[in-house]
Formats: C-alpha cells, structure tokens, sequence
C-alpha cells in the first residue's frame, strides 16, 4: 500500500500523477492519492470577495485562517473542483476511483479549534471563528471496503470534528495519519519542488537522504508549506511507515521517479 | 429502501430534510439522498463572472448550457458546498454519511451530449461544447457496499460519460434511474412547491394523486422545473417504483410528511 499526497501550489501536473498512478494501480499495486488545492482556494476565494487569510502561529508554522464563509470556499475547490477533476482524470483512465472527503464515513477525525494563536505585527493576538483542526484518528473501515471492492480513493480534507463539524486539517499531516492507519509501506509528499532544498529555492541544493530518527533536525531547512511536510514525514515515520518521500509533481512519472529514489528520502 | 431527492431551490430546509432522515435512519429505514445546487450554483456563477445559461429545447425543456468553465462551477457547489454541507449535517446528526457524486465509483453512467438543440429568438440553433447526457445506467455495486456498511449514500450529479467524462444530468431524472435500479419502494421528488400544481403557482390548487398510468398527461400543468419531475416520475412508475410522491421540503419534516401522502402521490 502506497499513500500518494500530491499539493495544490502552482505548477503541479495532475494529468502525469494521474496517468502514473493509473498504470501502476492497473499492475495491482494499491494506492490512494490525497490531494491539495490551496493556490485555487486562493483565487476562488479572491473572486468571490472574500479573500484568503493566512496566520503565523508563535512557532513559525503559516495556515489558513478557516471561518464559515472560507470553509465553504474551501469545500468548493478540495471537494468539488479539485477532488471531481482528480476522479474524472482516473475514471478517464479506466480506473474506478472514488473522491471523499475526511467528513465522508468520518474518515478523518480531530479535535476543532475554534480559536488559533497568530502573531500579528510583533503580538501575539487569539482570533476567533476558525474552523481548524489536526487528524487525531483515522477511521480505516470505509477506505478497506473500497479498496476490497476494487475502487481507487481519492481524498482530500476537510477532516470531522468529534462533533461531526468540518474541520480544516492539513494535508500533509493527514497523508501521514492515512498512512500510518494503513499501515503503507510509503508514503509520497510530491510538490511542485524537487524535494528538501538546503538552501530554498536552488533546486540543486536538493538533500538527498534524511535518516529517520533525524527528520526534526532537518526542519530548519524548511520553508512556509515545507515544514508540515517534514512534520508530516517525522508522523509517518514515528508510526511506522518505512520510507516518506519529497518528491516532484511537475512532469514525469511523479509517483513511480519518487519510489525510485528520486527526491528526498527519509528512511 | 426509500430515495429522496432534494432541490436546490431558493427555501428549501436542508435542516429539516437531514433531521427527518436521520429519525428514519435512526429506526433502520435504509434511505438514500439525492440533492441539486441549482440556485447556489447560479449565484456563485455570477459571482465569479461566468453567469448561468439556460437553453430551451424544441420540445420546452429548459436545462443547463454547460460548458466546461460551467461544470467546473457546477462540481464546486453541488459536489463542494452542497454536498458536504449535507454530509455535515448528517454527521453532525450521528448518521455516517457517505457524499459521492454519480462520477464517483461510476455509479450513474450516460451518452455525454456535445451539442443542444436550443431554441433562441424563434429559431432552433445547435450549441456546441456542452457537458451533459441522461443518466442511462446506474452501477448499483458502490452503493449497496456502502449501504451494507453502515453508510448512508448522499449523491449528486454530474454523472460519468461512458468514456468517463463529467456530465451535467438533471437530479429529478437521475433520482429515478437510481430508484429503479435499487428497486425502491418509494422515490420522493421534494421541492420548494406543497407537490403539482393544477395553476402554478396557486398552491390551493394541489393535484393530490395521479393514477400511474397517466403520469405523462399531467405534463401540461408541470411549469420549468417541474416537467423534469413529471418526465422522472413517469420513468420511475414505468421502470417498477411503486410510489412516486412530489413533496414539500420548506419545513416539518419532509420525508415523513410525504411518506404519509402529503404532496401529490403518483401511483
């Protein structure tokens, strides 16, 4: 089992993930692909006058600002969008895929955060309103009967609350929840970089190998979305998965150039 | 088995629909939902400067232009907002829900229609570059999964093209082929409307029951939307369904109200 994570920034080629995983998935490999679709979010959420709002907790780490209008705009382009044109280009294929959310079947669970720590200017402000939350548990029972009745998932935040609320989650995170729940013998993060660059945006400044009792060391390399990857890849590999692998969305065979070896391994 | 079909009109009670679900499901009813986003689509259509086009047919059926900008605005309420606000809704209810669109798993499967036949100042012209078919085949194996899991099935269209292609079919006519398919014992058309009106939109003027026999006479007193349902309503009679009934989903509880004949009852 594969869990394949792919992101939403710009210059990611959905058709060379797609066309890859199909005819991997066609030799009876078994995968699942998350996805992302937060540089769309941005542009439907400007167009629709409600632009997006990104916040800098104390620690460092930048996400969206969720409330009730973004969250829908948010389920708009990850589940409507994005997530019905993954399926299209698998079904196109010839491959049965099924897109779900994490609030589908509670797939994806977490506690909601309804306010967040965000510096602001110096201080550090509590804003209110926010619709967020990280994947604590991963319920596995819905993804094990599609994969036993021979469907492909494709999913996508946003997660459920305990309560059944939709909660923001990361993406990255919750591939590595996904896989660790799943038990994967890998989990792919492929972007629209090569992989963990020393010295962002110098692509060959590429670091080839982590170990993986090292994976936190290596943050400071990290930059803005990198780091929950590598936050994600530390999760996946403190459950168990054996490999986690940076990897690259742009052109190619994506997913079987990262299995290669190719991109950054942590293992 | 019971399939409910909701609109996606202006004043439809989305609370009141999944509470009444949830009561039933709650008993071991095995109810599946279908709903539209026809409105909310037109008003984020205009928001994001692609308005809406509605094309009348030679024979007075008025659809959707879809082109694929279209579609892809379509996808985002319908399979984004709508679909996992219903979702929300249920889960917050204690129901797992399971939100897929008819591209999903294949499950509702038709000719993809290129061109409309549409009739513009008087004259009957071709338009070119459209996405959307009938619902010719419905592929039942991904919802009796779910509904043997435990999970309650809340679809909406787009439906597959046989080549898996994302085409736009009606909801009302779609809740029919998935009616028969599953063999229902009732499909429920709810709408913003108390059922058929004999003079729209006098709603004292309430057709109570239409023999089954001659569901496509009562076409003539079906205004815009509603001949849709009438054309649904006949396909679901003729193909087994014993009991069609267009309802009320403004407040009450909806499903309950038509089950017990509120409405007009086709049958």
């Amino acid at each position: 089992m594969i869990v394949v994570k792919v992101g939403g920034s710009a210059g990611i080629d959905y058709d060379a993930v797609c066309a890859d995983i199909a005819a991997r998935w066609k030799t009876g490999e078994r995968l699942i692909l998350v996805h992302g679709g937060s540089g769309e979010t941005n542009r439907v959420a400007e167009a629709l006058g409600h632009p997006p709002k990104f916040v800098t907790s104390p620690s460092g780490y930048t996400s969206r600002f969720t409330d009730r209008q973004t969250l829908e705009i948010f389920e708009m382009v990850y589940c409507g969008k994005m997530n019905k044109g993954i399926v299209e280009r698998l079904q196109r294929l010839g491959v049965n895929a099924v897109g779900l959310s994490g609030l589908d079947g509670r797939i994806l669970e977490g506690k909601h955060k309804d306010s967040v720590r965000a510096v602001e200017n110096g201080k550090v402000k509590v804003l209110r309103g926010d619709h967020t939350g990280t994947v604590e548990r991963v319920n596995t029972h819905l993804i094990d009967l599609l994969l036993a009745g021979g469907y492909l998932p494709v999913l996508t935040p946003p997660a459920s609350s305990y309560d059944g609320v939709a909660i923001n989650v990361d993406g990255d995170r919750a591939a590595a929840a996904l896989a660790v729940a799943l038990k994967a013998d890998a989990l792919l993060l492929l972007s629209n970089v090569p992989g963990l660059l020393r010295a962002y945006p110098d692509e060959t400044s590429l670091i080839r190998e982590i170990p993986a009792a090292d994976v936190e060391h290596y943050l400071e390399f990290a930059q803005d979305r990198m780091k929950k990857k590598v936050l994600g890849a530390a999760e996946a590999v403190q459950g168990g998965v054996r490999r986690v692998i940076f990897g690259d969305a742009r052109n190619g065979e994506p997913v079987s150039a990262a299995l290669n070896g190719q991109g950054t391994v942590v293992s």
